[in-house]
């Protein structure tokens, strides 16, 4: 089955879109707080991880709308990561998606509070999905706990504050970005797995596929803040340069990270067919993902 | 039974300081942030809130064994709370319990993402705490969420901070503090009895308990700020007063408050004594947190 990928994400992009409007506003809070999460919540991109869930959802035959829930709440805590990395102890970033953050729109003391409200609230949504049974519910929390904790995420952005003023080899800054940005996409897969029943033969294959997407995508970033279009992109281009971070471009050259990426791309992609799946659609978001401008 | 409650709450506490400890030691993450969290795990003091969880489950015969894993991540994220409330944006308090605070010893960036860690290890560890079945694990998670987000401990918080400049009515101080420390104390007491199973028809003379506990907890905290030992409490004494906070004796004067305290300790005893119980160590806890002196 072919498929369009660009109006395919859009379709998605929209169901989560307005289930992420709908719970925030739902919550029962200080106005303030409340509408810092909604601010940042609403500023939201390309919903990628909420996409490839129930992307893989789809893929196996089960019904999307188990993931819409689940889907959000992850878009939730990816959300207040952002919120809490562009803090001015952390990256110090004004803007964000052609935006002012949230501690310059709302002040320090709001921004983490959001952020902070945002992360558990992610977990509140998720335990509260419909159509999950316990024991789902209890592997997918498991799965995002580890994935956003000082094991995943959280250890590879304090991780990667440590190494902003050292010269990284290149299995140091994968390993960064395995934790960083990789383990909330591999979790975007697996959640997609556990929720559509796939069998435990086949989810090592999605796992590899996810991992390697994970730093196809981190390098794609990468390329993009050295080469993008400044319009397109909503931040200024050669930012990670002038913070002295270590990036992919910055380590093996733009021809080296290129070829990097390739290499993972089509780690992926072979990845991906040793599986049976009704259709191509995680192949052609991975497509996206590599030749994306923004 | 009449048991001595200091030596009771010292055995309990023993046991999550040990369990605490351990729980940290084996999260494979960043030295720093490791030590950071491990920091502010170490300094924390009575362990009020592990040791009424534990109190509850032993008091309706269940094994308080099964209530180590879930009160030491309650204790993560209370320890959590703390840290993010001492930042510079925040509260900006320098020392606690007589040691620098976790942004002073490890700076402000370190210390938020330790909180980000404890906050999100809290999930995990209560999602992986053995002997509990699924469907109590998705109660717990449910409630812990739903008491520590933005309708709970955050929303609290943030409400604290705007009501920074007013002068509020003890209405408004009241609805601000049950959320704020109010709701985490609650979740220890229904954490005990989701884990004991105790019946539908008994909780809520326990929620009432908690309920009215906090309340004077709370204005116990606000009078040891007004009238305690600097050398004990480890922290300068009139502090709240200095920050131009509201607290109960600020708006009801020192006898107000203690009158106050009275009342709101009276009904969580008559409320506690609505429940047939094989002991009485709820009602010591209670004569504990009015009479405590740190």
């Amino acid at each position: 089955m072919m498929v369009d990928v660009l109006s395919y994400m859009n379709k998605y992009k929209l169901l989560i879109d307005d289930k992420l409007t709908e719970l925030i506003q739902s919550i029962e809070t200080t106005p303030k707080l409340k509408e810092a999460m909604m601010y940042s919540v609403k500023a939201g991109g390309k919903r990628l991880r909420p996409v490839l869930m129930l992307a893989v959802i789809e893929s196996f035959g089960a019904d999307p709308a188990l993931g819409v829930i689940p889907g959000s709440a992850l878009e939730m805590l990816h959300t207040y990561s952002l919120i809490h990395d562009d803090l001015p102890a952390m990256d110090n970033d004004d803007l964000r998606r052609g935006m002012p953050t949230s501690h310059k729109k709302f002040g320090e003391a709001t921004a983490i509070l959001a952020g902070d409200g945002l992360l558990t609230q992610a977990f509140e949504c998720l335990v509260n999905a419909p159509g999950l049974t316990d024991s789902q519910k209890v592997e997918l929390l498991h799965k995002l706990a580890s994935a956003a904790g000082p094991e995943g995420m959280v250890g590879g952005q304090s991780d990667d504050l440590e190494a902003e003023e050292k010269t990284l080899k290149i299995e140091e800054l994968e390993h960064i970005h395995l934790r960083k940005t990789g383990r909330l996409l591999e979790y975007a897969v697996e959640a997609g797995a556990i929720i559509a029943n796939v069998n435990e033969d086949t989810r090592p294959y999605l796992m590899d596929y996810a991992r390697h997407l994970g730093v196809a995508f981190q390098i794609k970033d990468d390329l993009l803040d050295i080469e993008g279009d400044e319009a397109v992109l909503g931040k200024p281009v050669g930012s990670d340069n002038e913070q002295g971070k270590n990036t992919y471009p910055s380590i093996l050259g733009a021809e080296g990270a290129k070829e990097h990426l390739r290499r993972h791309f089509q780690m992926a992609i072979s990845s991906l067919r040793k599986v049976n799946m009704g259709n191509d659609i995680l192949e052609q978001l991975a497509h996206f993902i590599v030749e994306r401008n923004h």
